[in-house]
């Protein structure tokens, strides 16, 4: 597989990763790049994640074969839209998104006919935001998701996306609904980063002489990029509300067994926990 | 600082890396290793981190001059009211259990005139137990917490204990009450378990598939051992019912957020975890 050209729209730590993975798998003759900020630009020039950069979406796109969207989660949709009458026919877009659903929606059918667009997300990041934290490795060995959208996918253009990731070292996971994919997001993602800041917020600061790596590891994500997050919880709301809910109902047990001195029960409480997280391995 | 004898009483992933540390930096002459499991006191001296062992608390301990008991929180002061009438005079008792006010409550006034009890806590340990992950560098750049009791400490153990846990590169922070204690660690290490184990179980099997490094992340802890944490929880009730109800307002405020789409508090929400974890470095 090697391209003409990919561009990267938003060239952040994700987008950032991706030309870096691009280039240095030499997948593409050419990494264009999109971003709102010149300074992120030259930046990522000089890092070796583009080859060439303009700040005019239409123009970087126009000779694309591969558009990979790595903007915020409330910005992917319009990036799309904006892009797609200035591509050429054929061209297919794919993106980086932790949500699915609020995308396919915002793109919905309004793509020019013989214009793809096959959702994605890989289940790759770090706290650590901005392109000087790229890493060429860091799709290897993870997950990216594959969705289907409103108009359902073209086979070929799915394909196409899905040798794309794997190429970058991802495994492929399809699943056909944006919503269950969101729905299991939530879970898995979302509401455990709601509560790692949860419990980084209720510890004073002379307190924090007093933690250990337990404390460390569990509000890790914690020191993520508020507005990026803010903007997955709004995009997400219902299926966090859900993931929320589900867990309030846990705490709310492990706070009964609390107040009952229930020794036996809080054994049982922690265990089915515990069972969970031996099942993924350190 | 050499010790003729160090005793450890539990011989787990703590009581082993004690021995291991003390063995490795020639602290004493003799480890010797109590424990209730045979098998573990064997592999114990397999893998070099006792000198010699007994099942017989009041053997064990004849000839020790510090005693570090790392039961169990809720066997600590058993044990050291069961082992004092056997040491000599001046011998001194530390532990390593994560709560302090239940400890101290417990051994109260009931020591022999003579035989000296200065609290410890180590904040090292892993959601490995056992003696087979023990670690000669557990302690190696952590925080140990010592603390008051209410007979008041004698300044000469303390100065003792103080001197072995640095010898095993430990920073000593001394904390004159042990409710003081507990009401922290409630906050930076028994909470954040809880929620640890709580977000844990609200995701099913098939949808870990779908997780990446942040669930991993915070929810490693929630592997540990339900029983050693059931008796933390129990031991430290209403200093852990203090740091949930706290953290419950958070989400509260979180759910508010949430729900009336308020991005911009969502946004200072998130950065004040942030500013917290930030504060901590990776």
């Amino acid at each position: 597989m090697q391209f003409e050209q990919i561009t990267v729209v938003g060239v952040g730590l994700i987008g950032g990763s991706v030309g870096l993975a691009v280039r240095a798998r030499n997948l593409a003759a050419r990494v264009v790049g999109v971003d709102r900020d010149i300074r992120t630009l030259n930046r990522a020039v000089e890092l070796g994640v583009l080859d060439s950069f303009t700040l005019d979406l239409a123009e970087g796109v126009k000779h694309a074969e591969l558009v990979v969207v790595c903007t915020p989660v409330d910005r992917i949709a319009e990036a799309i839209l904006a892009a797609a009458p200035h591509v050429r026919p054929g061209t297919i877009f794919t993106d980086a998104g932790s949500t699915k659903y609020n995308v396919v929606q915002g793109v919905g059918h309004r793509l020019p006919a013989g214009v793809h667009f096959v959702p994605g997300h890989p289940l790759a990041g770090s706290e650590k935001t901005g392109v000087q934290h790229a890493r060429a490795d860091l799709f290897e060995n993870r997950v990216t998701v594959l969705t289907g959208t409103i108009e359902g996918i073209d086979p070929g253009a799915e394909r196409t996306v899905e040798v794309f990731w794997q190429a970058l070292g991802s495994r492929v996971v399809k699943m056909a609904s944006p919503r269950d994919h969101d729905s299991a997001l939530a879970a898995t993602s979302h509401l455990p980063h709601a509560v790692a800041a949860g419990v980084a917020q209720i510890v004073p600061a002379d307190w924090l002489t007093l933690s250990g790596t337990g404390f460390r590891d569990v509000t890790r994500v914690a020191a993520g990029d508020p507005n990026l997050w803010a903007a997955i919880f709004q995009a997400n709301r219902e299926a966090v509300q859900a993931a929320l809910g589900s867990f309030t109902k846990r705490m709310d047990e492990f706070k009964r067994l609390l107040e009952a001195g229930d020794g036996a029960g809080l054994v049982r409480w922690l265990s089915e926990g515990k069972q969970v997280r031996d099942a993924l391995g350190s």
